[in-house]
């Protein structure tokens, strides 16, 4: 059967190269990389291979690299952990309105510790305005976390712009860059951040491992403590299978990037000029330009998002409403309602991401699925063909937590 | 060459059968769990079958099992998402003494958010004293974790006496149950317990997996926020292929126990009895009958550990000095301080951790090969042949902290 699968966001294969190279540590080069004798220290260099090569793919040093279970956990332990260890230097916290679930509700969970936390609007593109961050700080504020690029809509923030407005404030700077990794050129010191969190998953890695990149500059709290594991900063035996693959994929993300993200541009224009060509009354939400080079999101009028997935995947294709993990948990996305998307028109919200094996043949397939889908759909909406009042843009008032 | 593993607590190589049941899951069966779509649905159900094996190996709900990337991850979020759940309640928490790092340092970080935490003592045989809990419990105590049994001396501590005193308090009661579960016997309602914490890597199933079981009588805060995963009680992507191993491994090893747990005491009995046979002045650790079936642990005199596993390893065998996430941390292990084996004893500290493929042949090797490595360390050792005053017992002070 024909398909496509442009849910790459949300999960991606394991790549061939990938699992060959993590094979051997799951039976055979089983041992603890802790332990001090011949089998344990093998496994220990398997390990530092594995974070070079995550450092190098963002140009870090390996020595900056923790490993973690998820570009989540590298989420929390990033936000909470640099919250923990400069508490006594403020209890302030600012993060984007837009930011994944994992930053926004590690910034309420510190409220719920009598920390403080501002949720920074964005404008009607989904970009954070650096002069708003300036007004924002204050005295006691010690940390921002900015994600560089948004999984739902697209857009890329000015990280390097807003980190060195923190920078020369001492402030700790955090970016969630697990959407952007392996997608665009990601490099710490010309963003001139502090930390930033990455996901195996996104980058043809197994899912159960990320990364979080760390510059010494500010301390950290490990979220998980115990054993030495991970330099004392996040404990637990080390996931060696999963540590692993994503060193592999990334290895490889390094090598591939600039002609992959030629690829993914040239296919996802195809995409979005050919669904704009064939659908009537649909949105782009995101940047136009300073967006990430395989994603296209939209809104369909009078479209409900989750039908239109249902009756896609009935043709093989694969695509999503929004992000992954809220996928059951909100009604309407707060991302979309940051950027002032109006409720109605957010329910026919459609992310399509792409990766490098990406096909022609699978976009031209949507190009002549989806239009009819929609109409179906819309043929049996109650509000299609209504008055529907001007796209208006209001940023948000508040971020709604899921617990 | 010939050789024996025996550090089965610290690594276990990924079960055959464990490999195959998740192998479709790194790069066929890739979606993501959270998804609506069909593909999602299928590695959702993947996902509920493992939750049910893991919850029939420990007589619990499926929906009791929360899965985190570690046993290690398991007790921070036991110790820490308790407290904050309670702290209104009160803010004072107990653990034994010989707990997990995971544990003693999840107390410690507690402490300094201005929690108080009790270490409670244990006697020579690293056994908690039910009176002694009692007389700890203050109006304020929210939290007990006293582990199922001890990685670095093998002793079962006597979790539903202790977990009843707690019941009729309300107080939580947890235990970390990573040494215990697949090499005896364990069920959360015979022991009482609130939490009981369980690692993937010490069942055969890949490293990067755990669980906690979760009875709903205590809240519980997430350690790791975000998304809805996990009932909202651990965010981040599921570990797909890992959390299926577990599943695999759970069935296994509820199907193979009664068995199992024979076969490790025969081999275990027939190490002990050569050892104490074949070499002179060593000390058996933890408690004689009240501990694990394939765990025996020594302390020899005169003897540096590190030195012993070495030279053992040289000849293909594999052992440890304690507990593998210390074994670089720490000088003297908190654990052999707290039943009070005296500093230059606990130097000399070997642990032989057995599994279900544990052969005779190995044990054999073991006792060909041992006593003469022992013989040349001593040789070498300043203190050989001094004399040693009696075995002092003298319960720990305080505990250290690798932080």
């Amino acid at each position: 059967m024909k398909g496509a699968y442009l849910d790459h966001a949300s999960a991606t294969p394991v790549r061939k190269e990938v699992f060959e190279a993590m094979h051997p540590y799951f039976s055979e080069q089983f041992a603890n990389p802790a332990n001090v004798y011949d089998l344990g220290s093998k496994v220990k260099e398997a390990l530092e291979a594995a974070r070079a090569n995550v450092a190098g793919l963002i140009g870090a040093d390996p020595a900056q690299i923790i490993f973690t279970s998820s570009g989540a956990e590298a989420n929390n332990l990033a936000v909470k952990g640099v919250a923990f260890a400069r508490q006594k230097k403020g209890k302030h916290i600012i993060v984007s309105a837009i930011e994944h679930h994992s930053v926004l509700n590690s910034a309420r969970f510190l409220e719920r510790l009598d920390f403080e936390a501002t949720f920074l609007p964005v404008n009607q593109n989904g970009l954070v305005d650096p002069e708003r961050l300036a007004k924002a700080i204050r005295p006691e504020t010690i940390l921002v976390s900015v994600m560089h690029a948004n999984t739902e809509i697209g857009t890329i923030e000015p990280i390097s712009e807003l980190a060195t407005i923190c920078r020369e404030k001492d402030i700790g700077f955090h970016t969630d860059a697990v959407a952007s990794v392996g997608n665009i050129a990601v490099d710490v010191n010309a963003l001139n951040v502090d930390l930033l969190s990455l996901s195996g998953a996104s980058l043809g890695a197994p899912k159960g491992v990320g990364a979080l990149y760390f510059n010494k500059k500010v301390r950290l709290t490990p979220l998980i403590h115990g054993g030495i594991q991970e330099n004392g900063r996040r404990a637990g035996t080390e996931n060696v299978p999963g540590i692993v693959g994503l060193g592999k994929a990334a290895a490889l993300a390094q090598k591939e990037l600039p002609k992959k993200v030629d690829h993914l541009r040239k296919l996802r224009d195809r995409l979005v000029a050919g669904i704009l060509k064939r659908v009537e009354k649909v949105t782009c939400t995101g940047h136009p330009e300073k967006r990430l080079s395989g994603h296209a999101s939209f809104c369909f009028e009078a479209i409900e998002g989750e039908a239109l997935i249902f009756m896609l995947a009935q043709s093989g294709i694969y695509t999503n409403t929004g992000s992954a993990c809220a996928s059951k948990a909100l009604k309407t996305s707060p991302v979309l309602g940051a950027i002032g998307i109006r409720a109605d028109l957010a329910q026919g919200s459609a992310v399509f991401t792409l990766n490098g094996h990406t096909t022609e043949e699978e976009i031209d397939y949507v190009l002549a699925k989806l239009p009819p889908v929609v109409d179906r759909l819309r043929a049996l909406s109650p509000i299609w063909g209504k008055e529907i009042p001007e796209y208006e843009l209001e940023t948000i008032k508040e971020v709604k937590d899921v617990h």
